[in-house]
């Protein structure tokens, strides 16, 4: 009868088990992040966000050649008018965009022309630890764009508003 | 004694009764006209009308260069949303409109500077009869702007947007 090698069957045990493991992590990890929200930050899109306050107008210019509108909901209005930064957990801002036309009507005027994307950022400091207490979602015709497109947010923010809590957009009285 | 001429005095007597009314009216008409209120339409600025929803950002080039925001109170939310034409009666839009800045943290970016003006667009179909059911009010720093100003609202929307109920925004979805 041969000799059953025990430390070799542990080491194989073990790393069976080990593999079981980290694909049962992976299984939940897919679970806890559905197909609808953003990928790094897990952000899905709020209902009734078309609801919510105007904070401001923009554009941006070529090559998107955008018009925008950012809206808060009312965490981030309220944080707006009393001037409180960084922005309390809850905030939730929203910039959606569509293509800058021209309007058929009056010709000096810029209308929204196609929608192009939907973006979100949902302040929470534990959460979103590790990215200064946001996370970031965009999305187009209502799914995240890819996780690529997703690695561009944080360090724009970073880089341009540091002093602002990451947020570009002011309110616009 | 000499004979009085009742026909004269009853002349005189009905001028002076009539002038006197006139002279009413006209005090009336300026008590119902305050000085909040525009000229032509006597519209005022409606109480939170920064909270309502956004129908639409735009722009407006030379020699304005305004960026925009269009907003509407729920009666136009609820026309916009159900394709509703003629708006109907307790509509009230306005748009706020900024000088169109640039960004000083995103280059390509242009954002709200200075306000500009308030202006705001009434649906009464009695009262406004005589102006296609709008009265029109435009005001910067919450006063008025004079009547020629207030002269030019409705030929312009007649021209250009007699289709869409003299109403150029459109909702951007």
């Amino acid at each position: 009868m041969p000799r059953i090698n025990t430390g070799l069957f542990a080491t194989v045990c073990a790393t069976f088990i080990c593999a079981v493991g980290v694909a049962a992590a992976v299984v939940a990890h897919a679970d806890e992040t559905p197909a609808n929200a953003s990928p790094i930050y897990g952000v899905t899109i709020p209902d009734g966000y078309r609801q919510w306050q105007l904070i401001a107008p923009a554009t941006e210019g070529a090559p998107l050649n955008e018009i925008r509108a950012v809206l808060g909901n009312d965490i981030a209005v309220k944080a707006y008018k009393e001037g409180t930064l960084p922005f309390p957990d809850g905030t939730i801002l929203t910039k959606l965009a569509w293509k800058h036309a021209q309007s058929a009507e009056f010709e000096p005027a810029g209308v929204p022309g196609a929608a192009t994307t939907v973006q979100f950022m949902v302040k929470d400091s534990v959460k979103y630890k590790d990215s200064g207490g946001w996370g970031f979602g965009r999305f187009v015709n209502g799914q995240p764009v890819d996780e690529k497109q997703h690695q561009t947010c944080l360090g724009c923010h970073q880089a341009k508003v540091k002093n602002h809590d990451l947020v570009f957009s002011r309110w616009a009285p």
